[in-house]
């Protein structure tokens, strides 16, 4: 769909290192963290957390930047827009989306606050448990935006957690203009219940108006439409004229559009080390499907192959060959 | 053997974080890495090969670090002196291995050269190729040396990759005159067959007169007698006062001293993921069984259990709690 585009995904989001450790609940407890959470932490709380801790692994991450070097990994031409410092953290960030095949230029902040980083806290079941200090991330705005390398982007994609700040979204509503003018496809991820609660309106509004393509869990799209019935929020979203991708963990996945629920299941992992990107990852191996041109449940099966892999392991970053994987299970284009 | 002292175990070494990335054997020829060195690099081609390699994961190292932060996990009261710089890969380090429960209190280098790293190519085999710029690392000197500490703990440990560079040299000269003066012992990892070639006459010269605990792997103590035959250069270990323990990868490790040699077996592990840190993990299991007034063989079988642990998955430092490991195949003391 997009192969006269010099990018298949360009994509806007928090340029993020995860700092991650192995917990117990009773640490999670102990400090009054919800179990699975995601919320954003202030410098203080970020260095008290981190000092209680346990020893770390840093691995670059960032919702959307998952998700395009997810997509790079599956084949697609991608880019990333969002801000780093010019510290060590931020060339971590550079080097690595970088060394995954995303084109990454937006100039990195001076002077001001360090690199983004999440603390996240993986207890024994797997569940990760996000504690964002967003920093530098804050500092994008709309002056970063290439508008032309946006409207050669055959998918503009979104991470509501950058909705969150003020002149990151300025940054992506202009982005969006650009995009639609362009005539290219807007994806939008709901990233978060606390975005969702915090943005509704804008969420809706988005959905109704500008996006084409929106990704999100159960429980973000239940609080989209303030219900407890999953179901109910799916005939919501059947209304709408975009296609929803409702993610739904181990049991897999719900394409809403054109009038259809398609479900596709879930991918047998054998043993859950840390759920975090899973979603990033699904909607990379989605939008990876999309831009190869292959029909919907595919694209949805994709997502589930490369969220299954992401949750083997520690970090967000696929470690294994995601085309091949693919290859393997729905063979090649 | 040290239970009157404040620490049971003091390493002196470098203070590394690692950068690891999962490498094709093709990447290490075209840049004519010979497979499995380990060898050290300045800041110009530190970031020439960042700059081509994979993604990585920056996990904290230094192979004395290592040693000492497996040695906490087994029980032992530890201590680490080393040098980084003052800026985020340098409280990446501090935090980590103060969190493993190890003290670490040496003032972190200002204005100079930043916080080492090491750049660890792991292949599919899961064999590590280490390129080091030690950067900080080379900055410490005796003046960081705190006297009394090392006169306090029952065990110096010392690592031969910091007995390259002239000031940590003397620094670690000063301290075994200071351990010996207060009736400590002390040992010694001969480290990496570079760092035999290069000073062979000082390691014999430790052996002999200076060192209770040495440690070295096959072709390590084959370079140290200049010979290609094992079991010659373990006849001459054995001609030695001290404990000589010789680490022999999948086949275990010989502990050669008081007129016998032991061999030990090693342990299973089912896939060996990245080799980073087995010999290292080896020295701190050995080592924890010594203060923990475990006979000999016992020692090795320990090193065996945390180097095995280590080599499972990428990174240096245990994920798995290596007390209960230990206690699990072993025994409490």
């Amino acid at each position: 769909m997009t192969s006269n585009r010099r990018f298949d995904i360009l994509a806007m989001g928090n340029a993020i290192v995860d700092v991650i450790s192995s917990e117990t609940p009773d640490f999670l407890t102990s400090r009054s963290i919800p179990h699975g959470s995601m919320r954003l932490i202030d410098a203080v709380e970020a260095e008290a957390l981190y000092a209680a801790m346990a020893p770390g692994r840093q691995i670059s991450g960032g919702s959307a930047a998952n998700t395009v070097a997810g997509a790079a990994g599956m084949g697609a031409r991608t880019a990333f827009v969002g801000r780093v410092a010019d510290d060590q953290l931020g060339e971590f960030f550079t080097h690595d989306i970088r060394a995954a095949g995303v084109h990454f230029a937006t100039a990195p902040a001076t002077g001001g606050r360090p690199t983004g980083r999440c603390l996240i806290l993986v207890t024994p079941d797997g569940e990760r448990t996000m504690n964002t200090y967003l920093g530098a991330c804050q500092e994008l705005d709309a002056t970063d935006l290439d508008a032309a390398m946006v409207a050669d982007a055959g998918i503009l994609y979104l991470e509501g957690y950058l909705w969150d700040p003020a002149a990151p979204r300025a940054a992506m509503q202009a982005a969006i203009k650009v995009a639609r003018e362009a005539g290219n496809k807007v994806a939008f991820t709901l990233s978060d219940v606390f975005c969702v609660t915090g943005h509704r309106a804008d969420f809706r509004d988005l959905l109704s108006q500008h996006v084409d393509i929106m990704f999100g869990n159960e429980n973000e799209v239940k609080s989209l439409y303030e219900t407890d019935d999953l179901d109910a929020a799916m005939a919501q979203l059947a209304t709408q004229a975009c296609i929803t991708v409702v993610t739904r963990s181990e049991k897999g996945a719900v394409v809403i559009g054109g009038g259809q629920h398609t479900q596709v299941p879930g991918e047998k992992v054998a043993r859950v080390v840390d759920t975090t990107g899973a979603g990033d990852l699904f909607a990379g191996g989605f939008l990876a499907g999309l831009v190869a041109g292959r029909p919907l449940p595919d694209c949805a099966r994709m997502g589930c192959i490369a969220a299954a892999e992401v949750i083997s392991h520690f970090g967000a970053r696929a470690e294994a060959d995601l085309a091949k994987l693919v290859a393997g299970k729905l063979g090649n284009v």
